[in-house]
């Protein structure tokens, strides 16, 4: 029986140790970072985050579905903040769809936990990968307590190991291996909603919160302990940007002026401003995945995105569940299963890609836009008449797994040059309940 | 003083110690490689390459001109070789403009020649960059022979080490650095058209040969000994491709039947076809190229290209060429002048890529093609003309070093635009030399 060598023990990897345990292979995983059960947990990312259905999807093939659904609250639509405070809320699909806000420290845990119960899996803490040598299929490992060094070597060597992954370093200096890192001239910077002296929360935490300001948005995600992250989308230069709020009373007037609502629960807000990092926002594009018949990409080692979509992580969790169709189609065989990964794979990691960097203009601008809100009122109606025919790509994205990302793309895109042409119908805010709705989605096809 | 370090020996390296120990600076310069002057040439990349203008200028200003003009071979125009052996021959300017086809070998050992005879420059060789402190500015070097480690530190540091960096590696480490290797689906191999008994050239030695086959090229460029070098620019799959030339048979009739008149001056065609490698095609962009006031890439290791405008290296020596002016407009304020050489050139080094990666097109199949052939006859007629008010393209690009990389990208697509119409006129075979063209000239302001 082979035995699979994981680097990485965040999300993605620890999901894929129990997807190959459960397949009877011998699992071990390497992780740079410390045991997050024993001495807290360090994320290089986001403290919470947003799993939809493909995430779902993946978590309950391997059975831990209904764990997680205790520690994830259902958000069912944005709620907008405008400028004095007002609230609207826009639901995300229809009457019971949501996507579930959750910790990410807790989530990593319930799936180290769960993967450790499986006798084949077998973690490593603080192991830093130092090399790799691709051909041999050996890792380099340094124990960064002890700093004692060792080599392992595996039948099948995953790359888990996240946007600065040191399995992709080595794939990225053979030939013919194209890359590309693209950063945002965003930053983002987390803060804090603490709960009410009650432990209620202080927002409606069942909704997605936006504070969309055209060139750059604050947004809430609500936590089971009664408070919200709230993370700040911000250009690092020009006006207003990270390098303009300089002082405490900088930070202070802008968030009174700006947010004035998010102002009034962030007791925290200029320590918190101050201390919590300044972070980037990176792209990661790679091709080929897969390295002979012995070392592949995976999640955001293969294809880190930017958040806009609330795509990433379930991108990788998705990664998971095809690798496993897969292996199932081809009685794991790797060296076709890996070639058959790639292949699929890669057109939908760059269509998420594509979707989710698009998603920012339309989180930050377009959804506080009267004519945006009309025409997803128009393409929501259409969904409820005619479900087979018209599905928003939002839908499609998020609730359809069924439906692949670089399909979702395609079919969007088409959908949008329907729509932009009827929303140029004059008093289309009048007369759009009097059009052929079937009319309409006739055109697609 | 301050001490300038430079990574990488090769064309762009060397001439950059010449530049800037004319200036004053101590500069060492570290190769990975054995000294070219006592072990034989060894080269990543290309035999010889085309030097033009802008390679020129550089060349002329730190005074090495002449020299090198004795082992170039001046190249007027292209020699288009159809498939029955039939020449055309396509000027690349007016009378007197050429580009030159120099030995990378020669010009490289010139330039190390030349750059030693200035007593502040030092070359160190076999020194393999093993890791660089960014913020320090040390270099962590082992010598491949001794196997010795040492690390020296430097005021300023350059990344001359080419497409495939250490300087970069460590600079793609950092924050918000924007990175992208990209590889065609094509591979080159290098073939040799040895010189005739007497000594001579087997084909005309003052142009540069091409085999236009529309999806792939052979081409040829001569070298002072009387020899040819060939290259053929073909895919690595599909029909043909270097996947379906497998035996010696198939690489004969393919050769006899594709490009019979070069077959006939090919002698050791199927060996050479099955030793010398198949090389690979790789473009690199990156963004910044310089980290806080003290390193910055140069060369490829910055922005390297494809090979089919010719000016890989002359876009490299221009890097040199440009910075040498702004340390003189700021009195060698490098902070100042890093700045603003990575803000002028990193959009001069994408247009260049642009144009390079289009060239292919041109050179592999527009080259045999009638209409093509006019629009160049009628763009020449024009420059002839009216030369303040048209350049061609590959004029402003080869032969006009004043106008900037990414000027002529914009004013070559307003230019193609124009032209695209002309072409479309009814019978414009008959009827261009009837043409206003001094009309058609107006129509670019």
């Amino acid at each position: 029986m082979k035995k699979v060598a994981i680097l990485g023990a965040g999300l993605v990897g620890s999901l894929l140790s129990i997807f190959l345990s459960k397949r009877g292979y011998q699992v071990e995983v390497y992780e740079r970072r410390d045991d997050p059960r024993h001495k807290g947990y360090v994320g290089g990312r986001s403290i919470n985050l947003a799993l939809s259905d493909r995430g779902w999807r993946a978590l309950e093939k391997v059975g831990i579905a209904e764990k997680i659904k205790k520690i994830a609250i259902p958000m069912h639509g944005r709620m907008i903040h405008d400028l004095q405070g007002h609230l609207t809320f826009q639901p995300y699909g229809k009457e019971g769809q949501a996507i579930y806000s959750v910790s990410r420290a807790l989530l990593n845990i319930e799936l180290i936990d769960y993967a450790e119960k499986e006798e084949k899996v077998k973690f490593y803490f603080h192991q830093r990968c130092e090399d790799l040598d691709l051909e041999k299929k050996v890792i380099y490992l340094q124990d960064t307590e002890s700093q004692e060094k060792s080599q392992i070597s595996a039948d099948i060597i995953f790359g888990a190991d996240g946007a600065f992954s040191a399995v992709r370093l080595a794939m990225q200096k053979t030939d013919r291996f194209n890359y590309a890192q693209t950063y945002l001239e965003y930053g983002y910077k987390e803060l804090t909603i603490p709960s009410l002296p009650d432990g209620s929360h202080a927002l409606d935490k069942n909704a997605l919160h936006i504070w969309p300001r055209k060139s750059f948005m604050l947004i809430a995600l609500p936590n089971i302990d009664g408070s919200f992250t709230c993370t700040l989308f911000f250009p690092y230069e020009g006006k207003p940007s990270f390098a303009t709020l300089k002082s405490s009373q900088d930070v202070t007037d802008f968030f009174k002026a700006t947010f004035p609502d998010a102002f009034s629960v962030l007791p925290n807000l200029v320590e918190e401003f101050f201390t919590n990092p300044t972070s980037s926002l990176v792209m990661v594009k790679s091709q080929p995945w897969v390295y002979r018949s012995g070392v592949a990409l995976i999640g955001d080692a293969a294809h880190a995105i930017v958040p806009f979509y609330g795509q990433g992580m379930n991108a990788g969790f998705e990664d998971c569940y095809v690798l496993n169709e897969i292996l199932d189609k081809h009685l794991d065989n790797w060296e076709i299963s890996l070639q058959e990964y790639q292949e699929k794979r890669i057109p939908d990691a760059n269509a998420i890609a594509e979707l989710a960097l698009n998603n920012f203009v339309e989180m930050r601008d377009l959804v506080a836009d009267e004519k945006f809100l009309l025409r997803k009122k128009i393409e929501a109606k259409m969904y409820e008449l005619y479900p087979e025919k018209w599905t928003p790509l939002y839908s499609m994205v998020t609730f359809s797994p069924e439906t692949r990302y670089s399909e979702a793309l395609a079919k969007g895109k088409k959908q949008d040059a329907i729509m932009s042409e009827i929303m140029q119908l004059p008093h289309i805010e009048h007369i759009w309940e009097d059009l052929v709705l079937e009319e309409v989605t006739r055109r697609l096809s």
